[in-house]
């Protein structure tokens, strides 16, 4: 046996998160039983870098794994990738020591949000549909005060199990890709639960005029969930990057 | 009342096909039930630039419907937009004479035929994944031989009801976008049923090896849709572009 790193990407939209959980389709459940499949119905069980929510997309997603050793890599890779559905593709798979550690070793995760503003059929799935204009200069003076190690509560889910809210920040900005789409980037050392889609709802608001950019400061003082907007809705984020 | 041309695209994921029919859901059956909504629910019927078929996109789709004078367009196409469902965007409308009928006053179609070969979580419903190696140039010689006013009897569904299968074709390529995904353009006056995706097919397997370039001359003057390969999905497939 054989400890793997493997990188993969995933489409959320018909599953209930990463996490393997009872009754009802997981990303984590879906990799497990395909594995079990051409390893003679061995049980698997894979460690994720971390979890993510009901219908969040993983363009990069890193997973380690114990598997018989693999002699062949790139059949390996063709042979899961027939094996998975099509909303699963792993991209690389390669040995790494026994003390590797998917999630505790990983040491910055990046995300982005996706947003248009012109209706388009062939992207609200994987990107939020908001028909406003938004004052992207006030958005991103707001996201520069997120920047540095603070206290997330604010824009965390409550009561969650985690020991500190504290987060390093050191990307936080939106980028236009066009007329009509934009997305925020944020990279941290780790996230709290429901951080990301808290956080753009908050700087959305700050976009359309509910806050100022220097609102944003009193909203992570405040230490309270209340304080900051509302999620916007998962579809439109994506894990992008995970660094070792 | 006024005749009045509308420019929309939509996701036929969802759809079966443009055509309304009985017991399945249709692109025209939702937008007819939509402008019904919006106009006292009166009845509306709607004439499309051609049928589409189940599972097939349009990038661009063009109708023509007879409504009540709109005042203010952007107004118009704002409350459209809200009722319909996200795979269905109206983007322009304008008054027309009541003689333009926008299946007749076509000149030019155009189709694209989009391919990935490699597994692609975020584009699987959009493009058809062929994880094979293919040769290029060699389905571009072989488009060339599809060029101008031939018989495509080889390349359409067999027992429909059109008086002739010419077709004037203007243009036929294949395009690669990067490393593993490419699409295939074609332009004619006319399409028969399933000639496109026949014919993505049949050059796909030129670009496979099966057939020479030279092939498609045959296969074309056969007349007979058994000489030419199977039709690809119909995932792949936009409408791209009508013209008038």
């Amino acid at each position: 046996m054989q400890r793997y790193l493997i990188e993969l990407s995933y489409n959320g939209s018909t599953f209930n998160g990463w996490q393997r959980q009872p009754n009802a389709p997981s990303v984590q459940q879906c990799i497990e039983e395909c594995l079990s499949k051409v390893h003679s119905h061995r049980q698997i069980s894979v460690v994720g870098c971390g979890r993510t929510d009901t219908g969040v997309h993983a363009k990069h997603y890193v997973m380690h794994v114990h598997l018989p050793e693999i002699v062949d890599v790139d059949h390996f890779l063709f042979k899961l990738n027939k094996v998975l559905p099509e909303q699963i593709s792993f991209h690389t798979i390669r040995a790494v020591n026994d003390d590797f550690h998917a999630r505790f070793n990983a040491t910055l995760r990046t995300y982005r949000y996706f947003v248009h503003q012109e209706k388009d059929p062939f992207r609200f799935e994987q990107s939020w549909y908001l028909p406003k204009e938004l004052d992207l200069e006030k958005m991103n003076d707001a996201a520069n005060y997120l920047l540095g190690r603070q206290d997330f509560t604010s824009l965390s889910k409550l009561h969650t199990d985690v020991k500190t809210n504290m987060c390093d920040v050191s990307v936080a900005r939106w980028v236009r890709m066009d007329d009509s789409s934009l997305y925020f980037e944020i990279s941290a050392d780790r996230f709290l639960r429901n951080m990301v889609r808290a956080t753009v709802g908050t700087l959305i608001d700050v976009g359309l005029g509910k806050f100022s950019p220097k609102d944003v400061v009193a909203i992570l003082a405040a230490k309270d969930r209340q304080a900051a907007s509302i999620s916007v809705p998962a579809h439109g984020l994506f894990l992008w990057e995970v660094n070792y």
